[in-house]
């Protein structure tokens, strides 16, 4: 197995576990006081600030895309191969899962915890949108928020960009797109992160999770054609940069 | 056309489709469960994190201004050609009619959205205003902000200073004066921001919408002056810092 | 006139301005849906972002103390003159009063706004503050918040600090001591932010205001001493590094 | 005494002074007007800028453990000695209890403060849990968030990572497990912040307080065998790189 694998799987598992984490916390139990704009803000943080945090643990290891629509526009980009693509892609969806099993183990620790009411941060459209928003309209926000993130993601890497505050840009463009997205479809932008929540929570959720795997995976390819139009010169060197220090048998 | 002013249209539209979205969600929708201070400091981080995401993404093309006020501030500071001024605002202008528009679209997805009542984050005065600014403090409000962010922006992207940081200054510093001007004017700085909104939501947005392009436009012309007295030694080299790589033709 | 103390002059203007006037809207306009943690996230973080883009804006001036306190850490750790220590007090006292003036003379163009009842964000005690905190508690709490404050600027200004993220150190310290001292005091930590407001406002803020100048200074001086006892080594160079590019005359 | 050992004492000190203080205000005293998420923002955001900031102050005399399942880790990738880590934990100790009576002392200075009933911010399961989540639940939550933590704390600390930007993300590393962990258990993953708040309060505090001393140790054990086995490549310089300057004797 590759260390780089393993970073992806910790890493998606890490950020399934801690932010959808908060999201179900700050929308899916009934405790009172609850505030919409500052559980957006909470819930967006919390995906933002862990997003950061492993950038700046992990990057050096695999690139921390820990994201399957950022690992489609890092491959259209041609900073990596298909090979380790669908490595990537194999351990982003494990991670995934086994972040959302382990929110469930956790949260099955608390007498108010029940899965069909309180959910597991699943995203979602019509009546599981804070703004009942259509299809179309989940389909259109996804893709542009996507691009958005990934289009921050490949500038952000890219060999003439400033490698110390890459984490911070990158981990806050995540932040930014929640900010937005999480009363419209909860925010995926991130197909990783919508597999597993569903796959536990079932119902609605499995119903409508193939949106939010098409639709950021359009986006990261939305993301990775605007790189090639507007985004920095490239003379890229032959040697990926996201990749970090060359991978290692374990 | 040129690449540095598809860089600016992009960017002022992602900038008012996000910020704009944001502020909409917090304010526009009769969602329960609103608090004032959260859904300010939700949109806050909304345009201060865009822009700073936008500032590493775009700035080595374009210099990221986003905002005809920042690029008054800059041609005054002489970091710009007059032509190259009025093709970035010509982009700005276009760009935030443009992200408005997409705007309007992903709402419309929604049944609870409405036009008329909750309205695309327009910035107003009087009964527009939360705290029922008149003009005159909504002009004097719009000139001090828009001089002090526009301020920072021309320090910040000086010669002198630390270029690693500046996305991250410049993008709170957009941050810090909407946590003071939401509840006052809404906090244009930023006629591009102002006008697709306005023109979306017509109206009285729409009547009131010169303030939101003058009041910004002499902030910036402040900004320079106060640049000019009190800002860091100049010594500027003749090439401009805030162009990035030479622009390339498509 | 000098350059510097120009800086120094300005910066607590807009300090006091923003931050202030962040301070009045979250907690005194009596607009509905008011929450507790959501005013003082707003607040806390208006004074540390205004004060971590001065940082970057006037630091290379002036070296952007704009708090009196401060000044008398640099003042003990012998990184400025006396004379210029006396030049900043005078700079900062009238920046905090112009700045009071200038939101005032802002909100006057509100029917919402009343001076009585409103107020400015002065700081207090007793009835004043939001747990009714005594005299002694006050002293206590502006003492230690301070000497945090003014302890991490003094580390993060010494010659062995990494320059780059020194603004965002600074800041984000100011916004921690708010978290905490805003349900208490208010929070001053900085006696030209609690003048102004209270020459203002008079009455009880006015009577009151001594604590908030003597506290801090005595929390200003505590870190000087902390500083000595276990700041970084120093082996400073002559040349204040505070100071930033030699003043010039105007 | 030594010089490293003061700074942990003083940082761990300012630390639960600051973040527990904001707990306690978000959480406590029964002010009307309170939002959970909100609470949680502030008070998330309190522990990750106090020590993202106390990082930068003391970082270079000590490391800025000011944690004892931090100083586990490092002692289990071997970057200090047995000698040193001892004196941190007793340091660290002394500091978090200090750091509760000093904030018990400003507390008592507010007629609506009453131990019993506002509490000071402890770490507690079952019905001193927001969610009333179980001791196996809270075991695990523990384990998992301290394990994210020290994990960050050891990649961003080590040979290879970016050091100007590493007390951002050490700090909103922090930040990050407090937006999940503060529902569910208050949050602890570290040892000395809860036995200080416990000593004061008592009873089920108290009676609970191993929990939060054994399971963020066992989840610094765990951190540090995640580094071994994805951390970056080591080739590690035998000076200990989070040890800063010399230690000097006083």
């Amino acid at each position: 197995m590759y260390r780089r694998f393993a970073a992806e799987l910790i890493g998606t598992l890490l950020l399934v576990y801690v932010a959808v984490g908060v999201a179900t916390l700050s929308f899916g139990f009934g405790v009172a006081g609850r505030s919409l704009s500052a559980g957006v803000v909470a819930t967006a943080l919390a995906f933002g600030l862990v997003l950061l945090v492993l950038v700046y643990a992990i990057g050096p290891i695999s690139g921390c895309h820990v994201n399957p629509a950022v690992t489609l526009g890092v491959l259209l980009a041609r900073r990596i191969t298909p090979f380790d693509a669908v490595g990537y892609w194999i351990a982003q969806f494990i991670g995934g899962i086994l972040g959302a099993l382990l929110l469930w183990a956790t949260f099955a620790g608390s007498p108010l915890y029940n899965r069909a009411t309180v959910g597991l941060g699943a995203d979602g459209w019509g009546a599981a949108s804070m703004i009942q928003i259509n299809m179309g309209g989940a389909f259109l926000a996804e893709v542009v928020l996507t691009a958005l993130f990934v289009f921050a993601v490949l500038a952000m890497t890219s060999p003439v960009a400033i490698a110390s505050v890459s984490g911070v840009a990158i981990g806050l463009a995540l932040t930014t797109v929640h900010l937005i997205g999480i009363p419209i479809t909860g925010t995926s932008v991130n197909p990783a992160r919508s597999l597993g929540p569903a796959l536990v929570v079932g119902g609605t959720a499995l119903s409508q999770v193939w949106l939010f795997i098409v639709a950021p995976l359009v986006g990261g390819a939305v993301a990775a054609v605007m790189h090639g139009l507007i985004g920095p010169p490239t003379k890229e060197t032959p040697l990926p940069p996201t990749e970090g220090p060359p991978p290692e048998e374990d």
